[in-house]
């Protein structure tokens, strides 16, 4: 799959995942109206207007960009109905050829992770059927338990030739408070070689990325968030092999000049994600001439915008 | 929420949570057979049998434990059928007076973790109504985005009386990787100073928890798993008003006399775990005599065993 995406982004000159991110204020009034007409104020309600909203925005984009990003929690927060939503959009955005990575940050001791990595990317078994869940292509996954909740979850993508992003160094204003702290080296007391932890969790990344390769690119990449340009500069040279898929640009407070840092020399090695920015363009100054109406088409005003400030920022 | 999981400990004598971890291999031959005559070997057959298999087990149990810990994980691995196989079971244990810890391990950057926290212990607004969805008692939260992830999950606590576990030191193998990494105190080089990651963690759970007192405990409780008891001496005192929630008893190798560095002297401050140890007791050859038949029934013998253990160990 990484070799998929790879060949995607390079075919369209567009190392760009719009993140799918769906909260009830982004979705237009007509759109709600409509839904809740037919399902009441309901989860069920609010599942159908976040589903038509993305369907709208995938058919006005999906011929620009090689990839969406789901944001899981966007879909539980409206419960099982909002699950619903969110298996009804990975499947969509397949059928239209887009990669879908699901930013869904789990991670757990071993036959847990297991679980998730079954539901998420792989197969269950029932009785002697094997069944498909939520079927992503790839999968974001949270470090802290350690190998042993990262490796089921490898094990899935290798079956099943897929792929993760494993968060590294996170997007948001606190993700210091843990990430950044030094830390000794192994066995050691000296602490002129400490290193922040972000770079520790970086370099089992590209230990595990080293032994997973697709072609060119390892289907092991990581988290890195535009919003560390200095960070990514590092982190780049450790995980050489890495896809990074960076959040954090535009809503977040990352711009186009600050991204260079997340891509090889080869132009390649990023994919940046895009949410409110794309999805909620409409809300903007910028495209507020589209409207409600025309949300879907500032959408695909804003991810072309966003094609060029990339482009402009790494070239 | 936690002054009533609190008092149900004490009435009840038992510090003990049941993990409703379903997979296929723990749910009896009969149970599948029914499931998946009615709905074929689905997602959906899958679903009821673990619903089904949850069922015989909460009515065993219900009145000698204070709450059940369902593991997410195990049913998302059956999609979206399976997260409704997950709501059941969460208001099942409800109406049978069970406090319910979702061992769901969420964390995000801000606005994400909002609708986590919002899905599984608060309200989503839908237009002008706010509507329930999975409506936990407590969650469990991971920590590695720092403060701006786990707040917004203490905010919808704060305003509907719920709680959570934060993850600290997690009971599986590959947890110290990251977690009992030596950290350098913030600003300085004196490696002689340096401090696990696990207890820079536990210092800013104990940070949050005295910040949100019920009566005698907070809130905001922490993970250590039973397989790290040295460790829990040092994490039981920079937490002291925190709940230790405490997996990796049983089958995971932690025992009763293992236990008693989790608890206060209060003979409080500790709840722990047991899934396949109760949930799967009938594969096991010391409940063999009950059979497949009679599951519901070893669950409910080795509760009573678990309780015996941990009392002699503690006390």
């Amino acid at each position: 799959m990484i070799n998929i995406l790879t060949e995607k982004i390079k075919k369209l000159e567009a190392p760009i995942v719009v993140g799918l991110d769906p909260t009830m204020k982004f979705v237009p009034e007509q759109i709600k109206k409509q839904a809740f007409a037919e399902y009441g104020e309901t989860m069920q309600g609010a599942a159908e207007a976040i589903w038509q909203y993305n369907k709208g925005i995938v058919d006005a984009v999906c011929d620009l960009i090689p990839a969406v990003k789901p944001q899981i929690a966007m879909y539980e927060q409206f419960g099982v109905e909002g699950m619903t939503a969110f298996q009804k959009t990975v499947a969509y955005c397949k059928e239209k050829g887009l990669v879908v990575i699901g930013d869904i940050k789990r991670g757990d001791i071993g036959s847990t992770s297991d679980a998730y990595a079954v539901g998420h990317l792989g197969q269950a078994q029932v009785g002697d059927t094997m069944c498909r869940g939520f079927d992503l292509d790839f999968a974001t996954v949270n470090p802290y338990l350690g190998s042993d909740g990262v490796k089921p979850f490898i094990e899935v993508c290798k079956k099943e030739k897929k792929g993760l992003f494993i968060l590294v160094k996170t997007s948001n204003p606190s993700s210091g408070e843990f990430q950044d702290r030094l830390v000794l080296p192994e066995g050691s007391a000296d602490a002129s070689a400490a290193r922040p932890l972000y770079e520790i969790v970086g370099e089992k990344v590209a230990e595990w990325a080293a032994e997973h390769m697709g072609e060119t690119y390892s289907y092991i990449g990581a988290v890195v968030g535009a919003t560390y340009p200095e960070m990514a500069k590092i982190l780049r040279k450790i995980m050489p092999k890495s896809y990074i898929l960076v959040p954090g640009y535009g809503a977040q407070g990352g711009k186009g000049k600050d991204l260079k840092p997340f891509f090889n020399e080869d132009g390649l090695g990023a994919i940046v994600n895009s949410s409110r920015g794309i999805i909620a363009a409409y809300q903007q100054e910028a495209y507020a001439k589209y409207g409600a109406e025309g949300y879907a088409d500032a959408a695909r005003a804003a991810v072309l915008a966003m094609k060029e400030d990339i482009r402009t920022g790494i070239f």
